[in-house]
């Protein structure tokens, strides 16, 4: 266990942390607020940190295994919400610690899900900031670092944290280098962001807005800026943001295919078709089902698109009170909320990929059964699916309702319903933000006590980290040294 | 495939049919009720059927395989609850013979569902076939036809249908002919039967309602006489029912275990004590919940105690409406309705031994990430576990999640909230009986529509048959000749 080299790794990722503050307290400097101060004592704090943990643990031996990337994943996004938490608290705009270390997860995590009932008080520093954490949560913090530090990106390193922060059952370079890799991602990222921020300012959004509600989208995390989420925008607004939720859910391998220009492979993406069947066949569903709520076919296949876009790729916001729904349209997005958008993309839940991987394998042990001497394997676009993922598959199923339900036990001990709990818990889980009932998207989780708080902040990590870093952290003889 | 074999099986199936339909048509005549007119018929259909089937179908050959064992059991339970759904009809007791066919499902699959308003207007006849049909689904109408039919028994044939029969991820013999196997499980069966009647006679019941509540306990059915279930009945008879509900829960093999003095392996068994450990831990966790609500400790645990036994076992019998505890406690009821039972039992869910393997699994996978190089096998008292039945995890994982969320969107399609529906859907299909809401301990099915009735009636023979023999049976590649 090469200790040494995770606590490098993370004052790295803290001091990564200290940079990227500087650009929500610019905003707070252009606003001339006051959380200015608060920004910059959390940045004085992460620079403390992070070079102490630097200098302290200076390793000899840079080469690290799968465990070191679990721990080091955990460690990091846990040191960086607590520390993201503290402009929040310092400010004294979310008077209490554990609110702010919450809607710190749940910025990172791009879940959404909030304490705030009054957004419209908050800073635009601290605004900023709120939806600043979806973005870099997204495409992965670490992932980031590999990016722009040189020697962050040697090889023998570098795979098995991104292996332990990229979403999905199977990850892969997108060339030889993790370092390229990363690079590669995070300018599509980027230019998909910019792009989202010139459709929305045309369409008449200010810019600042529109810099925070595609923050909110490319992540698919959901924090946005009004108590009514995206429901007061024009229905061009709200279109435009559809449409980049589901591109944003989408496995960016497909992006960076297209940019070397390799088509084929994208038309030929099974997991690519399986999403956007899973997403019309819901839209057109749901629209019939709400057609009679609304005042025409073309607002309610609007609303219908932008939520069943918003659920599946785990984002969260909304242009209506979906919780008023019929039991119809919310059962379908109950169940969207486990399947999430494609791995590789910044969306969460169960991914696409892993639940075609789910079904293939359970029709290739069917036709076993059937046909006992005849040999088959899991296929996934004509390829042998990575056996690897087929044998994980279980174990994944296993500790992801495992922990869904030992989440949901003990939000039952707040004074809620059924139907609010079970949903508190799996959106939470699948980083989806909003639920039902008392969390549906015209409320908030502020009421849910600090111990609840708390309890979903880990369900939020868990499942952006996809369980097992944060399971493998956890076991005792981790930490021990061989 | 051995079409006629198939054919000729289910047609003994259904004279067994005939033959135990002599006993409520006895019961019927001892107390001098119109419906015995519906019995003759049944009968007398069932006689024509089974001698048609037997007659035309005689095979030539007798050997079959898995694929036919699958499709026996499926068409043989089908064919069991539409004729057996007869007697309601006929009557006239239950109007709609799309009510009588759900009640029958939810009989043999000992789920315990009603769509019965007025219990207490149903002839003694038709409350004993009620009954009964739980007693024989229990333990399973194909392992009764080898324990007395003798040439069905026949090893080549018996040991399939008897694997797609039998709940849990492995069946195992007892003995090495399997004739002999089904023989000793139906006379534990029938002592253990005895012995709570003859209890329940102890404690006051009369002979009659002793012996339909032992079906319904045996069976971990849930089907009882009364409108309130059992919270009418004294607290005697309701810690009888208690524990001869943990008792059917157990698997059988370590009666036999017990009957032939080798108690060393029972003591050691991990699936019994982790099944104590759920519930024991459950009754602990809810009476401290509960205390509140009742007069005193004694009260609490034993509604506690009661309520536990029922959802774990997949019983369905109620001593009190837990619809209205407390949202913890309900909470930890819809956990236990997943859990189930063990495996080698009459109880429904995923069963506690399922569990195991999963967890085992995941542990393995675990320790794998953090010492790629180790070797490790899941284990299970302390033997290695059938493979087999760890890489058939993923595959049912997929299908029972995939199919739970299929009837629960359909179920939404009725004017139920999400608790109801949703509960409605995981407690048929686990074989349960009640669920909360609408379908809580003191209400009925009565209300759904009649769509949603047969979905929930697949829903329970799905839940019974462990998926598998029915996604076998609708595939249409299995009814072709090779």
């Amino acid at each position: 266990m090469n200790h040494k080299m995770v606590l490098f790794t993370t004052g790295q990722i803290i001091l990564l942390e200290a940079a990227l503050l500087l650009l929500p307290l610019i905003a707070a400097a252009v606003y001339g607020e006051g959380c200015i101060r608060a920004f910059f004592f959390t940045i004085l704090i992460c620079l403390v940190c992070g070079v102490g943990l630097i200098v302290l643990c200076k390793p000899k031996n840079r080469v690290i295994y799968a465990k070191e990337g679990f721990l080091i994943v955990t460690l990091s996004w846990l040191l960086l919400s607590a520390l993201g938490a503290l402009p929040f608290y310092i400010s004294r705009e979310i008077p209490s610690y554990i609110d702010a270390f919450f809607e710190t997860v749940s910025g990172f995590t791009t879940t959404g899900a909030s304490i705030l009932v009054n957004l419209e008080e908050l800073s635009r520093g601290l605004l900023f900031w709120r939806s600043f954490t979806h973005w870099i949560g997204g495409m992965g913090v670490l992932v980031l670092m590999m990016a722009i530090v040189p020697s962050s990106g040697s090889s023998g390193r570098s795979i098995h944290i991104m292996r332990a922060e990229m979403p999905g059952p199977v990850v892969g370079k997108l060339v030889p280098r993790v370092r390229e890799t990363a690079k590669i991602l995070y300018i599509i990222y980027i230019v998909m962001t910019a792009a989202q921020v010139i459709l929305m300012c045309v369409g008449g959004m200010p810019f600042f807005d529109s810099l925070l509600h595609a923050f909110g989208t490319a992540g698919t995390g959901g924090f946005g800026i009004r108590a009514d989420s995206i429901a007061s925008y024009s229905p061009f607004l709200q279109w435009v943001i559809t449409v980049f939720m589901l591109l944003f859910g989408v496995n960016f391998n497909l992006y960076y295919l297209i940019l070397i220009r390799s088509f084929r492979p994208v038309l030929r993406s099974s997991e690519l078709w399986c999403y956007l069947g899973i997403v019309g066949i819901s839209v057109a569903l749901i629209t019939g089902n709400i057609l009679p709520l609304y005042h025409s076919i073309a607002d309610a296949l609007r609303h219908a698109s932008f939520q069943v876009a918003t659920i599946i790729t785990t984002t969260g916001y909304a242009t209506t009170d979906f919780n008023l729904w019929p039991q119809f349209s919310k059962g379908i997005l109950f169940v969207l909320m486990f399947i999430g958008g494609c791995a590789g993309s910044t969306a969460g839940g169960l991914k696409v990929s892993r639940i075609m991987l789910m079904l293939g394998n359970a029709r290739r042990d069917l036709s076993k059964m059937l046909h006992p001497r005849s040999v088959s394997v899991v296929q996934i676009d004509g390829k042998k699916a990575d056996p690897a993922a087929v044998n994980g598959l279980s174990t994944y199923l296993t500790l992801y309702f495992l922990m869904i339900a030992v989440v949901f036990l003990i939000l039952c001990l707040e004074p809620f319903d059924f139907e609010t709990n079970l949903t508190a818990a799996v959106s939470c889980f699948n980083n989806v933000g909003p639920g039902f009932g008392a969390v549906g998207p015209a409320s908030s989780y502020a009421a849910y006590s600090a111990g609840a708080k708390l309890v979903l902040s880990a369900a939020m990590l868990l499942g952006r980290l996809e369980i097992i870093p944060l399971v493998i952290a956890v076991i005792p003889s981790t930490w021990t040294k061989k």
